[in-house]
């Protein structure tokens, strides 16, 4: 089944995809995707995020393939739900949308072996882990200059159980701009696949329920400007919409 | 005044400290420090910590100061009260501590001066930002390994108003072990200091009430073992005291 949340009228409701790709509301009422307002299918924990984790794009970043899984923290800022409008910073030469496959945590673990980690895994959604590129010093552990601006991770739309999905790790990803192919891949080229992942962070503290891992993107990047809208898909997931606006003034809340 | 929050009789509840040092109740009963469970004194939102930012400390680890605050982040999984356990991993061959003052956001904020960055403080704690620096193969943005395991950073005892404390770039450190002093240093020495830092975190994202910037340790590390009783206490804010544990055997939740 595929689990999203929206605001409907002014309230915030559990919703799942009807069979005809609807949004369904618990009492059976059916929506259309366009006319709700997305929030991220799940309320994240941790968030965390690979670098390098597909072989073609560390070679595309001219980087040699990690020997460890290279993992960041992303913080609450940055997420965004579906059809989001995510800023393009006013300094930024490069931005670069990364289409991930995003894996669900929904029973904590620790020390949790390659054998055991899928019982781990509640679900999946598609990520969306915006990059800006030109304060990329080190690509091993990307700076917050990079990875946790505002809305730089949308999520969505769906959450799909795990059940649902019998070969994870054979998905194809593709994100368009505009309406046009741009990157294309398959989870079978990750470095470190899910079990890996799951077994190394629990090797070394606690997963729980809602964290989730964002398991990077294979190669063909390209550089976003406002107005474009990104689509990020990958099959049996969903495809997750952003587009992309200008930087917005600047702010201080007087709240 | 100083707020806290701890556990007693099996409820939450929000304290603050009495004249006399104790704890005191919102129905004015007082309680010794040493009879309550601690809670972090405020729910953490983003956790910000600092690397290499006193010039000591830099030196210490025979690096040169950086030029933009070296910040990472840490996960909920970090976070643990006063009085607290730490596990010292197994496979640790050095797990030191860090003496940090810890300044939490009381108000939202995106791209704010220097000028106008005390307004964004609601007051400060301290926090113990242990690291196992086996794992440290890059100083500049330490991995998962280094400074995300379970329950190694302690915060409190106490968050105290901002206006309590009349200079916060003026006041001592200290970090005993059993008793025994060990890291000692000031404030005054930071490279960044508490408005460079808000100036920087919100020039590229929001801060919100509830986040929390540890803005780095002087010199004086020192290895820790099962046992030991970790004192890091800075002048005005209050003494937070944590345990070094074995680490627990493996597990995996049935829940």
């Amino acid at each position: 089944m595929k689990h999203g949340r929206i605001i409907w009228e002014g309230a915030g409701h559990a919703v799942t995809q009807a069979a005809d790709g609807r949004v369904q509301l618990a009492d059976g009422r059916l929506l259309r995707e366009d006319e709700v307002e997305w929030l991220p299918p799940f309320v994240p924990g941790t968030v965390f995020a690979l670098g390098l984790n597909y072989a073609d794009h560390a070679r595309e970043l001219a980087f040699k393939a990690p020997e460890t899984p290279l993992v960041f923290l992303k913080g609450p800022n940055t997420i965004a739900g579906h059809r989001a409008e995510t800023e393009r910073p006013a300094d930024a030469t490069y931005m670069h949308y990364e289409c991930e496959l995003a894996v669900v945590i929904g029973k904590q673990g620790r020390n949790v072996s390659r054998e055991d980690a899928w019982g781990l895994v509640r679900g999946y959604t598609v990520a969306n882990d915006y990059a800006i590129r030109d304060y990329l010093e080190n690509y091993y552990r990307p700076n917050l200059r990079v990875k946790n601006r505002d809305g730089c991770t949308p999520l969505g739309p769906w959450l799909v159980d795990r059940d649902d999905i019998p070969d994870p790790m054979r998905l194809q990803l593709r994100t368009r701009i505009n309406g046009q192919l741009k990157q294309q891949g398959t989870t079978a080229d990750m470095i470190f696949d899910i079990p890996a992942l799951i077994a190394y962070l629990s090797s070394f503290m606690t997963l729980n329920p809602g964290d989730v891992i964002l398991t990077g993107t294979p190669e063909g990047l390209a550089d976003v400007q406002p107005g474009d809208v990104i689509e990020t898909e990958i099959e049996g997931i969903g495809c997750l919409t952003n587009t992309i606006i200008p930087a917005r003034t600047s702010c201080i809340s007087n709240t």
